[in-house]
Protein backbone atom coordinates (compact mmCIF):
# COMPACT_ATOMS: atom_id res chain seq x y z
CA UNK A 1 0.00 0.00 0.00
CA UNK A 2 1.57 3.44 -0.88
CA UNK A 3 1.73 5.71 1.58
CA UNK A 4 0.13 9.37 1.76
CA UNK A 5 3.09 11.80 1.02
CA UNK A 6 3.73 13.74 4.10
CA UNK A 7 2.18 17.33 3.71
CA UNK A 8 4.70 19.89 3.55
CA UNK A 9 5.30 21.80 6.12
CA UNK A 10 6.01 24.97 4.84
CA UNK A 11 3.83 25.54 2.14
CA UNK A 12 0.16 25.61 1.01
CA UNK A 13 -1.32 26.77 -2.32
CA UNK A 14 -5.43 28.18 -1.90
CA UNK A 15 -7.51 29.03 -4.94
CA UNK A 16 -9.76 31.70 -4.49
CA UNK A 17 -12.64 32.74 -7.14
CA UNK A 18 -13.56 36.89 -7.08
CA UNK A 19 -17.33 37.20 -7.17
CA UNK A 20 -18.94 40.48 -6.86
CA UNK A 21 -18.79 40.57 -3.09
CA UNK A 22 -15.01 40.43 -3.46
CA UNK A 23 -14.36 43.32 -5.69
CA UNK A 24 -15.43 47.19 -5.28
CA UNK A 25 -16.39 50.31 -7.69
CA UNK A 26 -12.96 50.53 -8.87
CA UNK A 27 -13.24 47.13 -10.77
CA UNK A 28 -10.56 45.10 -9.09
CA UNK A 29 -10.82 43.38 -5.72
CA UNK A 30 -10.75 45.59 -2.55
CA UNK A 31 -7.50 46.22 -1.23
CA UNK A 32 -8.54 45.19 2.58
CA UNK A 33 -10.21 41.75 1.33
CA UNK A 34 -6.66 40.19 0.98
CA UNK A 35 -5.84 39.92 4.94
CA UNK A 36 -9.46 37.62 4.56
CA UNK A 37 -7.77 35.31 2.10
CA UNK A 38 -4.17 35.22 3.84
CA UNK A 39 -6.53 33.94 6.54
CA UNK A 40 -7.85 31.60 4.87
CA UNK A 41 -4.43 30.23 3.07
CA UNK A 42 -3.14 29.89 6.73
CA UNK A 43 -5.95 27.73 8.84
CA UNK A 44 -5.95 25.32 5.15
CA UNK A 45 -2.46 24.91 5.71
CA UNK A 46 -2.87 24.15 9.46
CA UNK A 47 -5.77 22.46 8.92
CA UNK A 48 -3.22 19.99 5.72
CA UNK A 49 -0.79 19.56 9.11
CA UNK A 50 -3.18 17.96 10.90
CA UNK A 51 -3.68 21.35 13.38
CA UNK A 52 -7.21 22.90 12.86
CA UNK A 53 -7.61 25.85 14.67
CA UNK A 54 -10.19 24.29 17.22
CA UNK A 55 -7.82 21.60 17.80
CA UNK A 56 -5.15 24.18 18.75
CA UNK A 57 -7.87 26.08 21.04
CA UNK A 58 -9.46 22.84 22.59
CA UNK A 59 -6.49 20.35 22.91
CA UNK A 60 -3.54 23.04 23.26
CA UNK A 61 -5.52 26.07 24.42
CA UNK A 62 -3.62 27.77 22.24
CA UNK A 63 -4.85 30.86 19.55
CA UNK A 64 -2.56 32.87 16.96
CA UNK A 65 -3.22 36.79 16.56
CA UNK A 66 -1.75 38.89 14.02
CA UNK A 67 0.93 41.44 15.41
CA UNK A 68 1.96 43.11 12.17
CA UNK A 69 0.85 42.86 8.61
CA UNK A 70 2.49 44.28 5.69
CA UNK A 71 1.29 44.01 1.85
CA UNK A 72 2.64 45.56 -1.20
CA UNK A 73 -0.06 45.29 -4.14
CA UNK A 74 1.36 45.06 -7.76
CA UNK A 75 -1.37 44.06 -9.96
CA UNK A 76 -4.99 44.07 -8.99
CA UNK A 77 -7.86 40.58 -9.41
CA UNK A 78 -10.88 40.98 -11.23
CA UNK A 79 -14.63 39.46 -11.14
CA UNK A 80 -14.36 35.72 -11.93
CA UNK A 81 -10.80 34.92 -11.73
CA UNK A 82 -9.62 32.52 -9.70
CA UNK A 83 -6.36 33.51 -7.95
CA UNK A 84 -4.21 31.50 -5.91
CA UNK A 85 -2.80 32.22 -2.61
CA UNK A 86 0.63 30.81 -1.27
CA UNK A 87 2.16 30.68 2.21
CA UNK A 88 5.83 29.85 3.13
CA UNK A 89 7.39 30.36 6.62
CA UNK A 90 10.13 32.51 6.77
CA UNK A 91 10.76 32.62 10.58
CA UNK A 92 9.99 30.12 13.12
CA UNK A 93 10.71 31.23 16.92
CA UNK A 94 8.94 29.59 19.84
CA UNK A 95 6.15 31.93 20.52
CA UNK A 96 5.69 33.37 17.21
CA UNK A 97 6.23 32.95 13.37
CA UNK A 98 6.37 35.26 10.24
CA UNK A 99 4.78 34.03 7.15
CA UNK A 100 5.39 34.90 3.27
CA UNK A 101 1.87 35.18 1.58
CA UNK A 102 1.47 35.65 -1.82
CA UNK A 103 -1.94 35.97 -4.19
CA UNK A 104 -1.12 35.20 -8.04
CA UNK A 105 -2.83 35.01 -11.42
CA UNK A 106 -1.73 32.92 -13.99
CA UNK A 107 1.90 32.74 -12.36
CA UNK A 108 1.72 36.88 -12.20
CA UNK A 109 2.64 37.99 -8.66
CA UNK A 110 -0.87 40.26 -7.27
CA UNK A 111 0.10 41.09 -4.25
CA UNK A 112 2.95 40.36 -1.49
CA UNK A 113 2.54 39.92 1.91
CA UNK A 114 4.34 38.93 5.13
CA UNK A 115 2.10 38.03 8.30
CA UNK A 116 3.73 37.89 11.81
CA UNK A 117 1.93 36.04 14.02
CA UNK A 118 2.10 35.14 17.94
CA UNK A 119 0.61 32.22 19.49
CA UNK A 120 -0.99 33.02 22.64
CA UNK A 121 -2.68 31.20 25.98
CA UNK A 122 -6.58 31.18 24.76
CA UNK A 123 -7.74 31.74 28.11
CA UNK A 124 -5.34 34.86 29.03
CA UNK A 125 -4.15 36.11 26.37
CA UNK A 126 -0.84 36.53 27.12
CA UNK A 127 2.20 35.36 24.98
CA UNK A 128 3.23 31.32 25.11
CA UNK A 129 5.53 29.19 23.21
CA UNK A 130 3.93 26.91 21.02
CA UNK A 131 3.11 23.26 21.48
CA UNK A 132 5.93 20.99 20.33
CA UNK A 133 4.20 18.91 18.41
CA UNK A 134 2.93 22.15 16.33
CA UNK A 135 6.62 23.34 16.43
CA UNK A 136 8.07 20.16 14.40
CA UNK A 137 5.19 19.99 12.24
CA UNK A 138 6.14 23.34 11.07
CA UNK A 139 10.10 23.02 11.01
CA UNK A 140 11.19 22.72 7.45
CA UNK B 1 -34.21 74.23 33.72
CA UNK B 2 -35.19 71.56 30.72
CA UNK B 3 -35.78 68.20 30.62
CA UNK B 4 -34.01 66.10 27.38
CA UNK B 5 -36.51 64.77 25.78
CA UNK B 6 -37.27 61.17 26.24
CA UNK B 7 -35.61 59.03 23.38
CA UNK B 8 -38.26 57.60 21.16
CA UNK B 9 -38.21 53.91 22.26
CA UNK B 10 -39.66 53.65 18.23
CA UNK B 11 -37.81 54.99 16.09
CA UNK B 12 -33.57 55.66 15.33
CA UNK B 13 -32.32 57.40 11.96
CA UNK B 14 -28.67 56.28 11.35
CA UNK B 15 -26.54 58.36 8.45
CA UNK B 16 -23.54 55.49 6.66
CA UNK B 17 -21.73 57.42 4.31
CA UNK B 18 -20.54 55.11 0.97
CA UNK B 19 -17.02 54.35 0.70
CA UNK B 20 -15.12 52.01 -1.59
CA UNK B 21 -15.70 48.98 0.93
CA UNK B 22 -19.05 49.07 0.46
CA UNK B 23 -19.38 48.79 -2.92
CA UNK B 24 -18.88 46.53 -5.81
CA UNK B 25 -17.84 46.02 -9.33
CA UNK B 26 -21.33 46.91 -10.30
CA UNK B 27 -21.02 50.41 -9.13
CA UNK B 28 -23.28 50.29 -6.31
CA UNK B 29 -23.30 49.19 -2.67
CA UNK B 30 -23.14 45.07 -2.39
CA UNK B 31 -26.46 43.51 -1.22
CA UNK B 32 -25.09 41.85 1.25
CA UNK B 33 -23.59 45.14 3.00
CA UNK B 34 -27.46 46.73 4.08
CA UNK B 35 -27.55 43.72 6.85
CA UNK B 36 -24.56 45.15 8.30
CA UNK B 37 -25.95 48.36 8.42
CA UNK B 38 -28.95 47.72 9.76
CA UNK B 39 -27.66 45.83 13.09
CA UNK B 40 -25.76 49.60 13.20
CA UNK B 41 -28.99 51.23 13.28
CA UNK B 42 -30.31 48.59 15.82
CA UNK B 43 -27.47 48.87 18.17
CA UNK B 44 -27.76 52.78 17.83
CA UNK B 45 -30.95 52.60 18.90
CA UNK B 46 -30.61 50.21 21.62
CA UNK B 47 -27.67 52.33 23.12
CA UNK B 48 -30.00 55.76 22.58
CA UNK B 49 -32.55 53.68 24.77
CA UNK B 50 -29.40 53.07 27.05
CA UNK B 51 -29.68 49.49 26.26
CA UNK B 52 -26.17 48.45 24.73
CA UNK B 53 -25.39 45.32 23.37
CA UNK B 54 -22.50 45.01 26.57
CA UNK B 55 -25.06 45.71 29.14
CA UNK B 56 -27.40 43.39 28.06
CA UNK B 57 -24.95 40.83 28.25
CA UNK B 58 -23.10 41.63 31.16
CA UNK B 59 -26.36 42.86 33.55
CA UNK B 60 -29.23 40.89 31.87
CA UNK B 61 -27.27 38.38 30.30
CA UNK B 62 -29.18 38.49 27.17
CA UNK B 63 -28.22 38.63 23.63
CA UNK B 64 -30.46 39.12 20.40
CA UNK B 65 -30.42 37.03 17.63
CA UNK B 66 -31.66 37.77 13.88
CA UNK B 67 -34.11 34.53 13.12
CA UNK B 68 -35.27 36.25 10.05
CA UNK B 69 -34.67 39.33 7.59
CA UNK B 70 -35.68 39.99 4.48
CA UNK B 71 -34.85 42.76 2.31
CA UNK B 72 -36.36 44.46 -1.12
CA UNK B 73 -34.31 46.09 -2.99
CA UNK B 74 -35.61 49.38 -5.18
CA UNK B 75 -32.80 51.85 -6.07
CA UNK B 76 -29.17 51.69 -5.38
CA UNK B 77 -26.33 53.44 -3.30
CA UNK B 78 -23.23 54.61 -4.87
CA UNK B 79 -19.65 55.62 -4.02
CA UNK B 80 -19.85 58.97 -1.55
CA UNK B 81 -23.52 58.47 -1.05
CA UNK B 82 -24.82 59.70 2.89
CA UNK B 83 -27.88 56.87 3.11
CA UNK B 84 -29.89 57.10 6.23
CA UNK B 85 -30.82 54.31 8.05
CA UNK B 86 -34.21 54.14 9.97
CA UNK B 87 -35.88 51.66 12.28
CA UNK B 88 -39.04 50.92 14.18
CA UNK B 89 -40.37 48.15 15.94
CA UNK B 90 -43.82 46.62 14.34
CA UNK B 91 -44.18 43.55 16.84
CA UNK B 92 -43.04 42.98 20.11
CA UNK B 93 -43.50 40.03 21.81
CA UNK B 94 -41.82 38.35 24.80
CA UNK B 95 -38.99 36.95 23.57
CA UNK B 96 -39.42 38.66 20.10
CA UNK B 97 -39.61 41.76 17.88
CA UNK B 98 -39.87 42.20 14.22
CA UNK B 99 -38.11 45.53 13.13
CA UNK B 100 -38.86 47.48 10.19
CA UNK B 101 -35.53 48.95 8.74
CA UNK B 102 -35.06 50.94 5.63
CA UNK B 103 -32.32 52.79 3.89
CA UNK B 104 -32.92 55.82 2.05
CA UNK B 105 -31.28 58.46 -0.11
CA UNK B 106 -32.48 62.11 0.23
CA UNK B 107 -36.03 61.00 1.05
CA UNK B 108 -35.74 58.23 -1.66
CA UNK B 109 -36.14 54.56 0.17
CA UNK B 110 -33.67 52.68 -1.40
CA UNK B 111 -33.45 48.96 0.55
CA UNK B 112 -37.14 48.35 2.76
CA UNK B 113 -36.56 45.41 5.02
CA UNK B 114 -37.58 43.40 7.80
CA UNK B 115 -35.96 42.00 10.12
CA UNK B 116 -37.28 39.50 13.29
CA UNK B 117 -34.89 39.22 16.82
CA UNK B 118 -35.17 36.88 19.19
CA UNK B 119 -34.14 37.35 22.86
CA UNK B 120 -31.70 34.36 24.16
CA UNK B 121 -30.02 33.99 27.35
CA UNK B 122 -26.17 34.48 26.44
CA UNK B 123 -25.06 31.43 28.59
CA UNK B 124 -27.40 28.66 26.40
CA UNK B 125 -28.53 30.49 23.68
CA UNK B 126 -31.75 29.48 24.47
CA UNK B 127 -35.12 31.75 24.18
CA UNK B 128 -35.50 33.84 27.29
CA UNK B 129 -37.97 36.77 28.18
CA UNK B 130 -36.99 40.24 27.49
CA UNK B 131 -35.58 42.18 30.72
CA UNK B 132 -38.63 43.74 31.79
CA UNK B 133 -36.60 47.35 31.68
CA UNK B 134 -36.18 46.36 28.26
CA UNK B 135 -39.73 45.48 27.48
CA UNK B 136 -40.79 48.55 29.07
CA UNK B 137 -38.24 51.19 27.15
CA UNK B 138 -39.52 49.69 23.61
CA UNK B 139 -43.10 49.65 24.37
CA UNK B 140 -44.56 52.56 21.83
CA UNK C 1 -16.12 7.58 -26.24
CA UNK C 2 -18.55 8.55 -22.85
CA UNK C 3 -19.96 11.53 -23.12
CA UNK C 4 -19.84 13.88 -19.68
CA UNK C 5 -22.99 13.98 -18.16
CA UNK C 6 -24.67 17.51 -19.02
CA UNK C 7 -24.61 19.19 -16.04
CA UNK C 8 -27.76 20.01 -13.98
CA UNK C 9 -29.16 23.25 -14.84
CA UNK C 10 -31.16 23.30 -11.77
CA UNK C 11 -28.86 22.72 -8.97
CA UNK C 12 -25.51 23.17 -7.57
CA UNK C 13 -23.60 22.51 -4.83
CA UNK C 14 -20.56 24.43 -3.41
CA UNK C 15 -18.39 23.93 -0.05
CA UNK C 16 -17.58 27.16 2.07
CA UNK C 17 -14.87 26.92 4.79
CA UNK C 18 -15.72 29.08 7.80
CA UNK C 19 -12.59 30.97 9.25
CA UNK C 20 -11.85 33.85 11.58
CA UNK C 21 -13.39 36.25 8.79
CA UNK C 22 -16.84 34.72 8.38
CA UNK C 23 -17.51 34.37 12.12
CA UNK C 24 -18.75 37.37 14.86
CA UNK C 25 -18.10 37.87 18.70
CA UNK C 26 -21.38 35.56 19.55
CA UNK C 27 -19.36 32.55 18.47
CA UNK C 28 -20.85 31.83 14.63
CA UNK C 29 -21.13 32.97 10.90
CA UNK C 30 -22.11 36.61 11.02
CA UNK C 31 -25.80 36.80 9.87
CA UNK C 32 -25.10 38.94 6.57
CA UNK C 33 -22.06 36.92 5.62
CA UNK C 34 -24.71 34.37 4.29
CA UNK C 35 -25.80 36.53 1.23
CA UNK C 36 -22.49 36.72 0.14
CA UNK C 37 -22.01 32.60 0.45
CA UNK C 38 -24.92 32.44 -1.72
CA UNK C 39 -24.09 34.63 -4.69
CA UNK C 40 -20.76 32.63 -4.66
CA UNK C 41 -23.08 29.57 -4.95
CA UNK C 42 -24.96 31.66 -7.97
CA UNK C 43 -22.07 32.13 -9.76
CA UNK C 44 -20.13 28.94 -9.47
CA UNK C 45 -23.76 27.05 -10.64
CA UNK C 46 -23.77 29.83 -13.88
CA UNK C 47 -19.93 29.12 -14.68
CA UNK C 48 -20.72 25.60 -14.83
CA UNK C 49 -23.97 26.15 -17.14
CA UNK C 50 -21.30 27.86 -19.27
CA UNK C 51 -22.17 31.27 -18.60
CA UNK C 52 -19.89 33.53 -16.24
CA UNK C 53 -20.64 36.77 -15.19
CA UNK C 54 -17.94 37.81 -17.49
CA UNK C 55 -19.30 35.70 -20.17
CA UNK C 56 -22.72 37.28 -19.55
CA UNK C 57 -21.81 41.14 -19.57
CA UNK C 58 -19.45 40.37 -22.71
CA UNK C 59 -21.45 38.70 -24.93
CA UNK C 60 -24.92 39.24 -24.29
CA UNK C 61 -24.49 42.65 -22.18
CA UNK C 62 -26.33 41.52 -19.37
CA UNK C 63 -26.11 41.63 -15.58
CA UNK C 64 -27.93 40.17 -12.89
CA UNK C 65 -29.85 42.71 -10.49
CA UNK C 66 -30.93 40.98 -6.57
CA UNK C 67 -34.18 42.71 -6.17
CA UNK C 68 -35.41 40.47 -3.00
CA UNK C 69 -33.93 38.29 -0.62
CA UNK C 70 -35.31 36.48 2.14
CA UNK C 71 -33.59 34.10 4.74
CA UNK C 72 -34.64 31.97 7.90
CA UNK C 73 -31.77 31.32 10.20
CA UNK C 74 -32.54 28.03 11.96
CA UNK C 75 -28.94 26.84 13.24
CA UNK C 76 -25.47 28.46 13.73
CA UNK C 77 -22.33 27.52 11.58
CA UNK C 78 -18.91 27.93 13.63
CA UNK C 79 -15.20 28.30 13.00
CA UNK C 80 -13.89 25.15 10.95
CA UNK C 81 -16.96 24.41 9.81
CA UNK C 82 -17.60 23.08 6.66
CA UNK C 83 -20.69 24.27 5.37
CA UNK C 84 -22.82 23.35 1.58
CA UNK C 85 -24.58 25.80 -0.34
CA UNK C 86 -27.32 24.21 -2.87
CA UNK C 87 -28.71 26.28 -5.15
CA UNK C 88 -32.28 25.54 -7.03
CA UNK C 89 -34.18 27.26 -9.49
CA UNK C 90 -37.78 27.73 -8.33
CA UNK C 91 -39.13 29.82 -10.57
CA UNK C 92 -38.42 31.36 -13.80
CA UNK C 93 -39.42 33.91 -16.49
CA UNK C 94 -38.21 35.92 -19.17
CA UNK C 95 -36.48 38.84 -17.09
CA UNK C 96 -36.49 37.64 -13.54
CA UNK C 97 -35.61 34.13 -11.72
CA UNK C 98 -36.35 32.93 -7.57
CA UNK C 99 -33.85 30.66 -6.28
CA UNK C 100 -33.74 28.54 -3.20
CA UNK C 101 -30.47 28.94 -1.72
CA UNK C 102 -30.19 26.89 1.14
CA UNK C 103 -26.71 26.71 3.83
CA UNK C 104 -26.45 22.80 5.62
CA UNK C 105 -23.55 21.33 7.66
CA UNK C 106 -23.80 17.39 7.55
CA UNK C 107 -26.87 17.85 6.35
CA UNK C 108 -28.52 20.10 8.99
CA UNK C 109 -30.45 22.94 7.66
CA UNK C 110 -28.96 26.40 8.77
CA UNK C 111 -30.09 29.23 6.52
CA UNK C 112 -32.83 28.88 4.18
CA UNK C 113 -33.28 31.21 1.62
CA UNK C 114 -34.87 32.78 -1.31
CA UNK C 115 -33.69 35.47 -3.49
CA UNK C 116 -35.07 37.11 -6.89
CA UNK C 117 -33.23 38.02 -9.57
CA UNK C 118 -33.91 40.51 -11.94
CA UNK C 119 -31.81 40.70 -15.66
CA UNK C 120 -30.65 44.04 -16.92
CA UNK C 121 -29.20 45.32 -19.84
CA UNK C 122 -25.88 46.46 -18.56
CA UNK C 123 -25.57 49.71 -20.40
CA UNK C 124 -28.52 51.57 -19.01
CA UNK C 125 -29.65 48.97 -15.76
CA UNK C 126 -33.29 48.64 -17.09
CA UNK C 127 -34.78 45.57 -17.39
CA UNK C 128 -34.56 42.79 -20.24
CA UNK C 129 -35.21 39.85 -21.49
CA UNK C 130 -32.75 37.31 -20.36
CA UNK C 131 -30.64 35.61 -23.72
CA UNK C 132 -32.25 32.79 -25.30
CA UNK C 133 -29.26 30.55 -24.81
CA UNK C 134 -29.23 30.81 -20.76
CA UNK C 135 -32.81 30.61 -20.82
CA UNK C 136 -32.81 27.09 -22.78
CA UNK C 137 -29.91 26.27 -20.29
CA UNK C 138 -31.76 27.18 -17.10
CA UNK C 139 -34.82 25.54 -17.70
CA UNK C 140 -35.10 22.02 -16.06
CA UNK D 1 -18.78 87.71 12.43
CA UNK D 2 -16.11 84.75 13.15
CA UNK D 3 -14.68 82.67 9.83
CA UNK D 4 -14.85 78.90 10.12
CA UNK D 5 -11.32 77.78 10.76
CA UNK D 6 -9.41 76.34 7.39
CA UNK D 7 -10.06 72.55 7.86
CA UNK D 8 -6.50 71.41 8.34
CA UNK D 9 -4.61 69.89 5.28
CA UNK D 10 -2.66 66.97 7.37
CA UNK D 11 -4.95 66.03 10.20
CA UNK D 12 -8.51 63.91 10.17
CA UNK D 13 -9.79 62.28 13.01
CA UNK D 14 -12.97 60.24 12.06
CA UNK D 15 -14.84 58.09 15.03
CA UNK D 16 -15.73 54.39 14.42
CA UNK D 17 -18.27 52.61 16.45
CA UNK D 18 -17.30 48.66 16.83
CA UNK D 19 -20.72 46.58 15.54
CA UNK D 20 -20.93 42.30 15.44
CA UNK D 21 -20.14 42.66 11.94
CA UNK D 22 -16.50 43.88 13.11
CA UNK D 23 -15.91 41.54 15.50
CA UNK D 24 -14.50 37.95 15.02
CA UNK D 25 -15.08 34.77 17.18
CA UNK D 26 -11.91 35.59 19.14
CA UNK D 27 -13.77 38.65 20.53
CA UNK D 28 -12.23 41.27 18.97
CA UNK D 29 -12.16 43.22 15.66
CA UNK D 30 -11.25 40.96 12.93
CA UNK D 31 -7.53 41.88 11.70
CA UNK D 32 -8.28 43.17 7.85
CA UNK D 33 -11.45 45.26 8.96
CA UNK D 34 -8.81 48.18 9.83
CA UNK D 35 -8.14 48.45 6.25
CA UNK D 36 -11.93 49.19 5.89
CA UNK D 37 -11.37 51.86 8.61
CA UNK D 38 -8.75 53.86 7.00
CA UNK D 39 -10.09 54.14 3.91
CA UNK D 40 -13.21 55.99 5.80
CA UNK D 41 -11.10 57.98 7.53
CA UNK D 42 -8.95 58.66 4.00
CA UNK D 43 -11.93 59.64 2.30
CA UNK D 44 -13.75 62.26 5.36
CA UNK D 45 -10.24 63.72 4.87
CA UNK D 46 -10.40 64.61 1.31
CA UNK D 47 -14.05 65.44 1.68
CA UNK D 48 -13.42 67.71 4.59
CA UNK D 49 -10.82 69.29 1.97
CA UNK D 50 -13.22 69.90 -0.68
CA UNK D 51 -12.23 66.78 -2.95
CA UNK D 52 -14.51 63.55 -3.13
CA UNK D 53 -13.70 60.99 -4.70
CA UNK D 54 -16.08 61.31 -6.86
CA UNK D 55 -15.19 64.91 -7.78
CA UNK D 56 -11.37 63.75 -8.11
CA UNK D 57 -13.11 61.07 -10.65
CA UNK D 58 -15.12 63.65 -12.50
CA UNK D 59 -13.52 66.45 -12.63
CA UNK D 60 -10.27 65.86 -12.62
CA UNK D 61 -9.95 62.44 -13.82
CA UNK D 62 -7.93 60.81 -10.93
CA UNK D 63 -8.35 58.37 -8.84
CA UNK D 64 -6.06 56.56 -5.93
CA UNK D 65 -4.78 53.30 -5.82
CA UNK D 66 -3.46 51.87 -2.43
CA UNK D 67 0.18 50.50 -3.53
CA UNK D 68 1.66 49.43 0.11
CA UNK D 69 0.02 48.65 3.68
CA UNK D 70 1.68 47.76 6.40
CA UNK D 71 -0.35 47.57 10.05
CA UNK D 72 1.21 46.72 13.79
CA UNK D 73 -1.49 45.35 16.06
CA UNK D 74 -1.00 46.57 19.54
CA UNK D 75 -4.15 46.26 21.27
CA UNK D 76 -7.21 44.50 20.63
CA UNK D 77 -11.06 47.05 19.71
CA UNK D 78 -14.06 44.94 21.00
CA UNK D 79 -17.90 45.14 20.70
CA UNK D 80 -19.47 48.47 21.43
CA UNK D 81 -15.86 50.53 21.49
CA UNK D 82 -15.63 53.81 20.01
CA UNK D 83 -12.54 53.73 18.39
CA UNK D 84 -10.96 57.23 16.63
CA UNK D 85 -9.39 56.97 13.40
CA UNK D 86 -6.40 59.58 13.00
CA UNK D 87 -4.64 60.28 9.68
CA UNK D 88 -1.72 62.79 8.85
CA UNK D 89 0.20 62.86 5.81
CA UNK D 90 4.20 61.75 6.11
CA UNK D 91 5.05 62.10 2.67
CA UNK D 92 4.02 64.20 -0.27
CA UNK D 93 5.23 63.21 -3.77
CA UNK D 94 3.41 64.52 -6.84
CA UNK D 95 2.19 61.10 -8.23
CA UNK D 96 2.02 59.43 -4.32
CA UNK D 97 2.00 60.24 -0.77
CA UNK D 98 2.23 58.21 2.62
CA UNK D 99 -0.16 58.39 5.50
CA UNK D 100 0.44 57.57 8.57
CA UNK D 101 -3.10 56.29 10.31
CA UNK D 102 -3.48 55.03 13.68
CA UNK D 103 -6.66 53.13 15.55
CA UNK D 104 -7.14 54.59 19.32
CA UNK D 105 -9.30 54.05 22.40
CA UNK D 106 -9.58 56.57 24.92
CA UNK D 107 -6.28 57.72 23.51
CA UNK D 108 -4.50 54.13 23.67
CA UNK D 109 -2.89 52.85 20.24
CA UNK D 110 -4.74 50.09 18.88
CA UNK D 111 -3.22 49.93 15.73
CA UNK D 112 -0.41 51.99 14.15
CA UNK D 113 -0.92 51.78 10.15
CA UNK D 114 1.21 53.77 7.35
CA UNK D 115 -0.60 53.08 3.94
CA UNK D 116 1.05 54.31 0.77
CA UNK D 117 -1.59 55.63 -2.43
CA UNK D 118 -0.66 56.49 -6.19
CA UNK D 119 -2.23 58.71 -7.97
CA UNK D 120 -3.78 57.27 -11.25
CA UNK D 121 -5.36 58.54 -14.24
CA UNK D 122 -8.85 56.96 -14.12
CA UNK D 123 -9.32 56.20 -17.49
CA UNK D 124 -6.19 54.41 -18.37
CA UNK D 125 -5.26 53.26 -14.33
CA UNK D 126 -1.81 54.47 -14.99
CA UNK D 127 0.50 57.17 -13.04
CA UNK D 128 -0.48 60.66 -13.56
CA UNK D 129 0.98 63.76 -11.29
CA UNK D 130 -2.10 65.08 -9.21
CA UNK D 131 -3.93 68.02 -9.70
CA UNK D 132 -2.26 71.06 -8.54
CA UNK D 133 -5.53 72.26 -6.60
CA UNK D 134 -5.26 68.56 -4.62
CA UNK D 135 -1.82 68.71 -4.14
CA UNK D 136 -1.95 72.87 -2.51
CA UNK D 137 -4.54 71.25 0.08
CA UNK D 138 -2.69 68.63 1.11
CA UNK D 139 0.41 70.70 1.70
CA UNK D 140 0.98 71.32 5.58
Amino acid sequence: MMKAPRPSAAHLRLAVRINYEDTDVGGAVYYGNYLGYMERARNAWLRQLGFSLTRLRQQYCMVFAVTEASLKYLSAARLDDEIELSMEIVRLKHASLVCAQRARRDGELLVDGEIKLATLNSDTYTPRHMPKELAEALRP
